[in-house]
């Protein structure tokens, strides 16, 4: 079970790529609003009680200074994906970036790309693949047909000339 | 009273300067470690009861991700000052200032220069003299010292030549 | 009493919202415009009398190389606030940022996030509840009231699933 | 099984921490040069098998136009955990760390801050730990260690002064 | 006989600015697309047999972490041209830039500006023209073109005044 | 007159550069310590008074949020030419060059590269030459010293080989 | 006599508030376009020649890899203001920015903010009026302009409040 | 035939590498200092006259801003090779890359990563190779070496544990 936050409603449409391709590869999730400066008891206990009622990978993402990824490492001991989310307040996202990944000695965060959020839900996937082999099998499928899709559009530009 | 915490004690060679500020200011100050990454519940605790222990400013110095100010100025209702810190994992500096600076609407944290605890001592006092006339005073003797340091080194220099 | 200062009308859409949450918090407050470029006469006058007409804390806006911040914290003994303007002319507020937070030892600026006045306007009530309980108490329940909308928002989300 | 590569031996001062840290969690792991540039037969060899051959995480440390991790990614249905590394040619990281993290739609590396390889370690283990009750068990217990740690350190501070 | 590759088929309208420039130089080309990242394989056959099946520079472009012109680079003897482009998930172009100069040594790869397809097509005719006076020839008449397109605005300009 | 001020004595091993090419061009010039955050007293006096006292061109070197160059600038009638220092407070110097380069419209400064001062005195010495036929001459000359020195390490390098 | 030279015919919205100015304060001045890299011959006449026809201080503006002013100052000993453009084939300003800025020792351009053609007009009449005391005094009268429109408009906003 | 050509005698430590590896590949090459800015005469002579004496690709190192490589591009119809070098007076390379790198359409610079002038040196060999058989193997040869280098090494880690 993947659980997907976020530190405001104005990330969903970011975030909500990471429950599609989670959904494509048959992961169950959940959802919601954990704002680490808005709402930080709600943070502490999300994070103190996420292992302990099923949830296995967590994906948080956060804009400017984007402390919610890393607080809920410092917390939980499950592995947390970081999207860093270009928000309206952000400096073109190197904030967003920047207080995602620099996480200190201990305590990782597995930081993807900015506004990444299928990735992380592909990671999440990947990790969660170690103890399932058909879910590796539907990552394969996937990778083949991000290929296969790429593939046609290389013959089309070719036919076309 | 102010605290001045800091997310490890690699910090302390910077943090020293804003409790050498304070003692010179004669305003009464704690100084301890408090890290959001490995000790988050000691940073819930500290944070929660801050006000109601006294605590009337908190300085808070970080370094990389940075989310100690933050989170701070996140739980409590005092001011809070960060200080980012270019401690050896961080790029530069510029992780440090953007976590602690681009905070969200709603919970500000008053950041200084990097490095610069002194300043934040500085506006600690500031902060307090708001109720304490002799305390402001002392700030204003204090910067006339700088001034007066100045023109010297100005008249120095104006002589050598 | 705040004072308000921006170095230019165009920063008013900006610096309108520490306006706004001092009148929310029942904080009285002045707000004018003092450039620091093309008024500098005007900014010495208002720096050097702000705190002997009953200013407390001032807070000021401006953008580019924004010197009116760290020129008011040169002259004034009061509490400085500076907000980061991402004007036109500005390189996406990096030179916003760096010329006011990056204030030599013993001349602090308390700088919030790129365009971040509101939060100007909750660092200045912090300050000035240092002697007021009930600003402190109108302060928490301000904190209280964005945890709150948070937490509705994430039972929403929850509940659209 | 973990697989630590890495670009050139002179990456193996950051990158041995990766090791000792898998070591201190009784994770067993390999480790060895891949480089994308120089060996990339190399490369494909070990993208391709590593998941037939009993690898389940990969750790990819790299600088400057950093192209092994995501390289391994674009292959491996595995996991992969992307160490930016400052290397002699880098500019200050800012290459090593855009050019692992800045990955396209569908095929994620999970990055870790600059030079950060004990937090790839911590974050294998982590993903390990979810077929591992025992490992997920080791993992807390190296939390509260730092945790304790740190707060010895803080009893020290506040005892000195 | 120049190959003109691109990651994606969203990287054709900068990517056309090659073709167009060679096709008026009258250098023969071929354009497809090749990802490194989504057809990994495809990029591997593509530049092992490049210089085989008659190619002589290849240009390649790419956006965000792009690695396909150093993997080319990494495979191939023959010249490779990047073309850093601004893609939609691109941090302002910086990740585009890095990924494609910061190359190690011993495996370069001709960067050109940021979206510069023109001036790497410019440049692949540069190399072709080492054994054909005829192209350099044609270059030297397009830089004329070039020269007297802005004399005569320059002209155009004065006489307006 | 050219007068060279800088905020502080610190910058002296930058500043004095532009004291050498002066002398070396023989333009008469004074030199002081004015810090626009430690005696805007000062600032104000040395910028208002400046071009009544004869002073034709100012030359300020200030560091981190370097204000001293751009309120001269807004003070004083005069050219002002501004040299961007990397003090030890500076972040790689980007501070210094933003927070003087950066001016809003209708108060320039002339700025310089960072730490550049030899070439502010050289501008001061361009600017004077304009009344001062001799002037240019000796600056015409210092050009073709710097030329046939570069002429002469080439044939020192050419003949080495 | 003020030339003010461009890049580009594209450069013209930018560096027409050259013109406007020096009109503004009755500087005579030429304007017309010399491209460093597809005019280099141009670029040589005229900085061989402009301080022998009459030209006093050259204003140069350009983008990107904006070489013009530091070549025309590498050639002619007048002195040159840069302009930096922020043209559309620009990385924000900052290419424009630092290769205009960033001139070796011995030869300075004085550089104004990215697009800030208006400063780099009042720059060029600051230098001209060092031997024209009624040009000094326009200049004078167009700050107590700027002072007087910046004080009316506080008046406004003081009122409206 | 290769030019190598740098703009100070302080480039050499970093532009010797580009004569080290075409020694090394067999490949003609001559050595020299042109500085774009101190002898800008020299540059046009060598420029304009490059391809008539038998040079068939331009090497041209330099720093901050960096004029030398694209003026060069302007000038001649051979392929210029630009190695930005981090100069002592570069702020940490930006300078150097950008003011190399970003050239206007029309007059491309094949840009290497930061002080890469021996993968300068491998490109112009590639270049010529175009037209020489014998040399295209050499540099397979030394793909391959550097190939059998790296595997070396790899053994070596693989065996040390």
């Amino acid at each position: 079970m993947v659980a997907i936050i976020m530190g405001s409603d104005s990330d969903l449409p970011v975030m909500q790529k990471a429950a599609d391709i989670l959904q494509h590869l048959a992961v169950p999730f959940e959802m919601t609003i954990v704002s680490a400066h808005r709402t930080p008891a709600r943070l502490f206990d999300f994070a103190q009680n996420a292992h302990t009622r099923g949830i296995e990978v967590v994906i948080a993402g956060a804009g400017g200074a984007a402390h919610l990824p890393g607080m809920v490492a410092a917390i939980s001991p499950l592995p947390v994906i970081g999207v860093p989310v270009k928000s309206s307040n952000s400096i073109d996202g190197w904030d967003s970036i920047l207080s995602i990944l620099q996480m200190p000695e201990g305590v990782p965060v597995a930081t993807v790309a900015l506004n990444a959020a299928r990735n992380a839900g592909i990671l999440a996937a990947q990790m969660l693949s170690l103890k399932d082999p058909n879910l590796q099998e539907r990552i394969v499928e996937y990778k083949k047909l991000m290929e296969s899709t790429v593939l046609e559009k290389a013959q089309k530009m070719e036919d076309q000339r």
